[in-house]
C-alpha cells in the first residue's frame, strides 16, 4: 500500500492510514540503524536536492543522513549559495535544478507555503523540511514515532505542547498529526504566544504549566527562540523560565511521572533545565535517532512511489 | 576514437571532430537522464575536485550531478576555503590537491588563463568551468548541443549572440565552436559592448536587435551582469531593455519564428521578458539538462582515456 | 592485532607497536593509492563526521578523501553551521550527531582537551584533526612515515623540529611520536617560541639555526602564523626569515645534506624560501600524499575494530 499522496507537505489532511504506514516503514529503518551496516540500496541512482534557504544544522543532517543510508545521491543548496545573491527568483532556481533531472526535493523556506508552490512548479517529490510558522511535518513524525515507541499506542493519550505556540510550525504539525491518531492536545505558554483561534483546532489551552503537568501523560517542550522571543513576548527570559520552564523542582512538586519531548536545540535553563534534559526518562536524544528512521521511511516511500 | 585533448581549457582550436565526438557522446548521457536510475559506474574510484574561485551554483551543481552520476567521488574546494584565506598561492594549493592523487580539476577562477596555468603545474585532466572573460567551453557546448538537438543540423545555420560581448566567456566560446562547426555568427549589443577587433574572428556585427532578430535563426541571450554594466556601458538597466531586451512584442513586430537560448540566472524584465523566457518554443530549461548530459560527457570522454 | 585503544587522541602514551601498526597499514594504502581505482569497500555503511571547529582546507579533504575511498558515508559539519551559531554546546551538538548513528568523529577544536572530553560523551570513535596546541597526531603520523620512507629507518636519526614550539600542536605529536620509535629530537627558534619546560620531554633545545642543521638528518619546518607572530614574538617577519628561514644559501653554506618536511601550508620567504621547498630534495608534497595514506589506515584500524 503506498502512500496517498506524493509529497509530504503539512500533517494538515493528511490521513490516519498513511500516518501509521509512515511510523510502520520507520519500524524497519529503524532497525536498520542498529546494524554494523546502516545502509541500503534502496534510492540508488536517484538525487535529492536538499534546498535550504533558512539555515539548520540538525535537520539538513539528519535528512542527509537518511538519503545517504538509503543510497541516493545528495546535493546540498543552501542560503548563501550564488544564484540567490544574483536574484535569481525561487521558481528560476527550482525550475533550473528540477532540469538538471533530479527526484526529490527537501525545502526549508521563510515563507509559509513554499512547499506547496513547488508542487506546483515542479514535478519532483516535495518535502517540507520547515516553512515559517507553518508546518514542520518529519519533526511531528518523529514526535509522534517516540511517543508510540514509548506507550506502546497512541489512542487515547494526552499530549501537551508548551511555549511559544503562535510562532511554532513544530506545534502545527504535531497539533494536526496527533489528532489524527487520537491523541488529545493541549497548548501550554503565556497568553501572548497563545494564537487566538487555536481551540477552532480541536486544542485545549492550559496557562498554567503545573496544570499541564497534572493532566497530561507528554509534554513536548518547544525552544524559545531566544533572538526574537525576550522583551518582545515576555519581559525576560527568567520571567518566562520561572513560570514555564520544566525543572526538576516543578517535576517532583507535582509528583507525577510525565514524558518530555524536545525538538531541539536546548536552551537550557530557559525552557527546561539541563537535569530533566539530561535525565534518564527523557527521550530527547531517542527524538533524534528516530528523526533518521521517520525522514528514511518518508523518502523511501515517496521515491519508491514514482 | 578518443579526444585529442588530455584537458578541455576552451573551444578555440578544438576540431570538429573532437566537438562531434563530444556532442555524441552526451547523446548517450541524455538518454541515461531519461531513465529511472540515472547512474552509471563509468568513473567509480576516480576523484574529481570542483575547485571554485567565483561563487557558482548551476555551474558548480550540474559538474557536481555529472560526477555523481559517473560514480566519481567529488570534493568541493570553493573560494571561501582556509588555505585560500591564509595567503596560500592557487600553485601551491593545486600541487597540494594533486599530492591527494585526485584524476581531475574543474576549475573557475576569474583570471583568464588559470585553467591553461594549471595542465603546467599538475597531472590531472584539466576542465575550464570559466575564466574570466576566456572561455566556459562546456557552456557553448551545451549551447550547441541544444542548437542541434532542435535543429537536427549546425551547418548552415545563423546564430546572433547578443549582450555584452566584450566580458563574455560564454560569447567567446561559442563564437569559436559554432564557427568550428559550420554556422554563421554575428554578435548585437551596445557599441560599447562589442570588442573592437570582433571581427577578425570572423564573426559579423549587428548593432540592431531587430535586424539581428531579422537575419538569424538563433538568438544566444547574454545574462547582463546587473552589477557591473548599470550606468557603466549605457546609461540604465530600462534603457537596455528598451533597445536591447528580447519581448513578445519585439518578436511580434519582426513577425518571425526564432530559437531563444539564454545561459541564465536570467534577469526577468532586463535582457528577455518574462513571456518570452517562459515561452514554449524557447529551450531555455532544455539548456540547463543539456548541461549535464554534456558535462557527464566530457568527464567521460577524459576520464577514461587516461 | 588491532589497536590497543579505540581513539586517536594524540600520539602520548602510544606504543611503539600501535605506532609500528598504523605505518605499515599506511603502506597498505599508500599502494591502493597509486592504482588507477583508488577505492575500497572497507568501511562501506559507516558514517564519519566531520566535525571541524576550526577552519581548515587541506586537512578537511585529506580525511574526506580517505573516508571516501574506504567507501565511508561522509557528513561535513562546520563553524558556520547553524546550531552552533544558536547556541547549542559541544556536548548538545556531539549528543546530537551521536543519536544519529554514526561510526566515527574527526574533530578539529580550538580548545585542548575537547577531543579526549568528546571520549567521555559518546560512544563513536574519536580522532583528533587538532585540538589548540595540544596534539595533532595525524599530521605526526605522517611526517613519521615520510621519514621512514626517506631513511627505511627511524631508530637513531636525529629531527630537529624548527618554529613556534610554544604554539604548535604539530610539534608536540611529532615529538612523542618520535620519541617513541627511538628518534633523537631537538627544537629550534627564538627564545620567545621555545616552552620553558621543553626539556622535561627529552628534546634538546637550538637557538641556532645552522647548529640544528650541522647536528641533525631532518629539519621539520613549522608554518609561522603570520597572524598571530608578527609584532609579538619577534619584531618582523623579515627578521624572523632572515635568522631562522631555511633559504638555499643558507643550506649551501652548511655544505650538508639534509631532509626538510614542512606541515603546510607554506609561506615561501618567511619560514622557507621558494627554491628550498620547491627542491627536487625535499618531500613536502609526498607528505601531502603520505597524508591520505595514514588517515586512511587509522579510519580503517579504528572503524574495523568495534
Amino acid at each position: 500500500m503506498p502512500l496517498s499522496s506524493r509529497h509530504l507537505l503539512g500533517l494538515q489532511g493528511v490521513s490516519k492510514e498513511d500516518i501509521q504506514l509512515i511510523l510502520d516503514t520507520a519500524n524497519t529503518f529503524k532497525e536498520v540503524l542498529a546494524r554494523p551496516i546502516k545502509k541500503v540500496p534502496t534510492l540508488q541512482g536517484k538525487t535529492i536536492v536538499n534546498l535550504f534557504y533558512e539555515s539548520s544544522t540538525r535537520t539538513r543532517i539528519s535528512f542527509e543522513l537518511a538519503e545517504k543510508r538509503l543510497s541516493a545521491d545528495t546535493i546540498n543548496f543552501s542560503l548563501s549559495a550564488s544564484s540567490v545573491k544574483k536574484g535569481e527568483s525561487l521558481k528560476d532556481t527550482v525550475k533550473n535544478i528540477e532540469a538538471m533531472k533530479i527526484d526529490m526535493i527537501i525545502i526549508r523556506h521563510s515563507a509559509a507555503g513554499t512547499p506547496f508552490y513547488l508542487t506546483k512548479i515542479c514535478d519532483a517529490n516535495i518535502i517540507n523540511a520547515g516553512d515559517g510558522t507553518h508546518e514542520h511535518p518529519t519533526q511531528a513524525l518523529l514526535d509522534i514515532y517516540s511517543i508510540l515507541e514509548k506507550f506502546g499506542k497512541l489512542e487515547g493519550l494526552k499530549v501537551c505542547i508548551v511555549g511559544d505556540i503562535s510562532h511554532s510550525r513544530v506545534a502545527l504539525s504535531n497539533i494536526f498529526g496527533l489528532k489524527t491518531m487520537g491523541v488529545k492536545v493541549s497548548v501550554c505558554g503565556p497568553s501572548t504566544m497563545i494564537p487566538r483561534q487555536i481551540e477552532e483546532l480541536g486544542v485545549d489551552v492550559i496557562y498554567n504549566i503545573d496544570e499541564a503537568i497534572q493532566e497530561n501523560d507528554i509534554l513536548n517542550v518547544l525552544r524559545i527562540q531566544l533572538e526574537r522571543e525576550a522583551g518582545e513576548n515576555f519581559p525576560s527570559l527568567r520571567e518566562y523560565a520561572k513560570y514555564f520552564g520544566i525543572t526538576k523542582e516543578r517535576l517532583d512538586k507535582n509528583g507525577k511521572e510525565i514524558l518530555i519531548l524536545h525538538p531541539g536545540p536546548i536552551n537550557r535553563g530557559v525552557e527546561i533545565s539541563s537535569e530533566v534534559a539530561d535525565g534518564s526518562d527523557q527521550i530527547i536524544l531517542d527524538q533524534v535517532t528516530n528523526g533518521v528512521a521517520i525522514r528514511m521511511a518518508v523518502l523511501y516511500l515517496l521515491g519508491t512511489l514514482n
